[in-house]
């Protein structure tokens, strides 16, 4: 079902009772940016992979927000499934505790959303407000401190050193208190000169009778002015905890869902979670990667990546994509077995594709074969999800699969990796020639001057070392990835030491970017039409994080395969 | 009419055509979002308000433009005019030379344009693209060094070490010559097994025959690889100079009117021509305010702003109100000149407020207007034109009204004003209490702790400073306006000697902003549901810069007024 401003807030007690009962949750998000494709490096370490993902979640905003609740029917072996396609925006109209809310807009994902025929109008129009939870419990304080501090009586306010007025304010003030008891009268006018005597009766009216009465001035010809009281009608007195209840918005389903212990499960789900958190929970998220594990424990302590769970073994070897819409295709088929979804909204044949509500259904749809699948195994639920869940897919990484939410992560120790400096014109060719007598490699840009080089073969590792490390004279410079690695924490630590900032801080490893700038660079190079297809076919491919290449999993031959189709050659039926 | 992608091409050659030969146009953007009204300070310095203009367009993106061109028909005593409301996006896709461009959208502006029924689909699905002058020239550059750098001939390359293969090399590429001669034929098929000869003859193909042939590869059972050769069709070809051309895209409509060394017009126009230096001629604009004055100077030589025009002697006795609907009104009564202005899109009883090509009809139609009018008083176009022109206005100041793009402008002595500080409780009424001995005051907010104070008389000066100034044991201070900028400027010229930055830096003056947050907190305080919806106005009014309330040039007691009306008042019938 659609949800907006229109039937959020009848329809919320019905989803938070469906989520109360159901086996499992699956999410999807549409963003108005995600980060770039050709900003990740394939051998960025996790540190630096969670900074990128950071940078870019802090300025872009969920815009569809896709929730279907799952409940298995034991008897009939089938699921009964509800989905909710649910369109956010930060209001500032009628919110009274809103702030000014800024946010970012990737124009290549705006066009990829307008493709699908993503209504952003709808979105702008009835956007279902939310809150971050430490501003909530801001406001909340500051809320009470002021509703305690009204509950205390006020006495009178004078202007200083005007003591000739003060019979005045009292004497009005008096008949303000006569004209709220009368229940006949709604209406008063009072008339003053003095400048003084209007402001001081306004400032006692507002001080206590803030929500009973409205006053309007006007000027009179005769230099007076006119003052007009008249009372609230009781019915609009506004109730400002109720007020600000209903500001909470979207936040209210999304703390829900944190707190129900559902397992929640999302494909390639790692940017869809770091903006639940930044979004719905806090604005800033942690600068450290290992506080953003526990905080994420902590709030979703049952998460499942359906990306992942279908490119590790078993699966892997039965499912050859593992993009949202070919994995559900593969799961149709033999041999995974027929279970019937029911859907209130949608169904597999009705494809609309980066819906958020549709991406979440067919998520789910996704899991509950494969957990079926594997069931026939004889694995437990419980062993089940303990392998599969809280590991979140990272795409293009060349050896760190995940973000392992549970356990500490060494950073892999990459012998077989070398680090390339070289002048601004060299391209892809120059390095595979470079490496020529090494056997295949896998190339990961840093920028137009360097880039990581790895060996398919570790036994090539010493004769690189002997061949090409430290030699002089030449417009190239080879190093180990080690070497270079801790060159770079060695530089950023003395950084950090003359900054005092703390060591796990943003800038690290930043020219670990726009690897591709050179790989566009090197198609535009090539000039032909094809390429320029191929190049946006690539830009529609990575602008969903659903629909990233496969690349990891595959074994090295075909990864070096893949690596040569994206540098090598302009087009193929492959792609 | 509306422009977009659909119609932009065909439209160009009579849009140009009409800007050509027009008396003058009028121009205005519709922005996704705005510099808030609240992070301004009447107090403002003109540098520190060039930088939060400056801040705020660089983020920000034009979404519509509208543009009316006016010819003067003088047998008729008439107008015919042309008003073109396009639609801005910066496209990605199918675009080769484009890049990523992340754009904000201020969650007020939006709420604002959805309300007035812009469609922001339009926008996204067929909005024009545009890049800017540096951009442009940048990759113009590039783009004729690779296609100077194809047309020298290339040696043949080889894999270095591997002379067994340079035989084979030249053999089929010999036979891809004769393939590429022979007109009957459209297809070829290269068989390999080893893969670096595959990786030559593609790479030699890609160097050589880079527009005139495309290939593929594909796997055969038996490890051989299959190489597909085909011909392009020679008429698509494209013309990297045509590609380039067109993305281009609106900036040259842009480019075009500002060589056109015509007089253009717009209502409270400063945002949108900042706006229009960044996204259509540097990506940055000048850190210094006058480096931006004389590049607006070099690109628009000849703008006039209506809003500044209106709020200026002689017109500002006739008109009580600039925003630009109301102003509109006020001109097409007594003693404004009749005017016929025939319009082929727009009619002033056709209310599309805030869509850009109506705004930019009203704007001209304004202009028209006062010019005719004062025209009667025997001014000559030229001195009308020189008296107001190239003088932008700036809103909520409290004495530096414009721009002045041809001076250069002294910053306002302000003996008047003083700064105060204070504990955060304080509210508006204690700065009244504080200084009311000394007659009616203009408050400028600075933040909770802090704001500046004008007083109406300027006898009362001396009596301040002798009884307010320096006073110890108080829980506030008060300086001298002059005492406390003399100190900003010591500590951000230390700042500036530290950092070896230049003295004209945008840190200047940070601290004069969000001076509206106290104005609301004391709303909120008040809690009574008429000033939650007098705020909602507030903001509603300020979303446009069009709307502004008129303060500056109002006399002192009505300005007075307008603050107390803001702070004190709930709500008022004049507002």
């Amino acid at each position: 079902m659609d949800v907006t401003i229109d039937n959020y807030e009848e329809l919320l007690p019905e989803i938070l009772e469906k989520i109360e009962n159901c086996d499992f949750c699956s999410i999807d998000c549409e963003l108005s940016g995600i980060t770039q494709y050709k900003d990740l490096n394939s051998f960025d370490t996790l540190r630096t992979r969670y900074e990128k993902i950071k940078n870019s979640v802090e300025s872009f905003l969920i815009l569809q927000f896709g929730l279907c609740v799952f409940k298995y029917k034991p008897n009939e072996k089938s699921y009964e499934s509800h989905a909710y396609n649910c369109y956010l925006f930060p209001r500032s109209q009628k919110c009274k505790y809103s702030k000014d809310y800024s946010f970012s807009c990737l124009n290549s994902s705006v066009e990829f959303l307008i493709e699908q025929n993503f209504d952003f109008n709808k979105v702008f129009k009835k956007g279902i407000s939310f809150i971050s939870k430490d501003c909530e419990e801001n406001l909340r304080h500051k809320l009470h401190l002021t509703i305690e501090d009204r509950k205390i009586p006020k006495n009178t306010l004078y202007p200083p050193n005007k003591e000739d007025i003060r019979d005045q304010i009292d004497k009005i003030l008096n008949e303000i208190d006569e004209f709220v008891e009368n229940k006949l009268e709604t209406r008063k006018e009072i008339k003053f000169t003095e400048f003084l005597l209007r402001l001081f009766i306004e400032k006692n009216i507002r001080q206590k009778y803030s929500k009973q009465l409205k006053y309007e001035s006007k000027f009179l010809e005769n230099k007076e002015r006119l003052m007009i009281i008249t009372k609230v009608d009781p019915k609009d007195i506004t109730n400002e905890i109720d007020d600000f209840e209903k500001e909470i918005g979207f936040s209210k389903l999304i703390w829900f869902l944190s707190q129900s212990n559902k397992l929640i499960v999302g494909h390639n789900m790692i940017s869809d979670i770091m903006q639940m958190l930044r979004q719905f929970f806090t604005a800033n998220l942690p600068e450290n990667f290992e506080d953003f594990k526990s905080m994420t424990n902590s709030l979703f302590p049952r998460l499942l990546d359906t990306k992942y769970m279908a490119s590790q073994a078993p699966l892997k070897d039965l499912i050859n994509n593992t993009t949202l819409a070919d994995l559900e295709r593969i799961l149709s088929k033999e041999p995974f077995p027929k279970i019937t979804i029911e859907n209130d909204l949608y169904s597999t044949n009705n494809e609309k594709l980066h819906e958020a509500g549709y991406d979440a259904y067919l998520t789910g749809c996704c899991y509950a074969k494969m957990f079926h699948y594997l069931e026939t195994f004889n694995s437990s639920k419980l062993a089940l999800e303990e392998f599969y869940s809280n590991k979140l897919y990272l795409m293009k990484s060349y050896d760190n699969l995940i973000f392992d939410l549970k356990k500490v992560q060494e950073e892999p120790k990459r012998d077989n990796v070398f680090y390339v400096e070289f002048p601004p014109k060299w391209e892809t060719q120059d390095l595979y020639d470079l490496f020529s007598s090494y056997g295949p490699i896998f190339i990961g840009w840093i920028n137009e001057r360097s880039a990581f080089v790895a060996l398919q073969n570790n036994d090539n590792v010493k004769k690189v070392a002997s061949q090409l490390l430290g030699v002089c004279g030449r417009d190239y410079r080879v190093y180990f990835y080690s070497t270079y690695i801790n060159q770079l924490y060695k530089s950023k630590n003395e950084k950090n030491k003359n900054s005092n900032s703390t060591p796990d801080n943003k800038n690290s490893d930043n020219n670990l970017t726009n690897s591709n700038e050179k790989r566009k660079r090197n198609k535009e190079k090539q000039n032909d039409k094809s390429s320029g297809s191929d190049s946006s076919l690539e830009r529609k491919k990575f602008k969903s994080d659903k629909n990233d290449e496969k690349q990891n999993d595959k074994p090295f031959e075909q990864s070096m395969d893949c690596v040569y189709n994206l540098f090598l050659k302009d087009n193929t039926n492959k792609r």
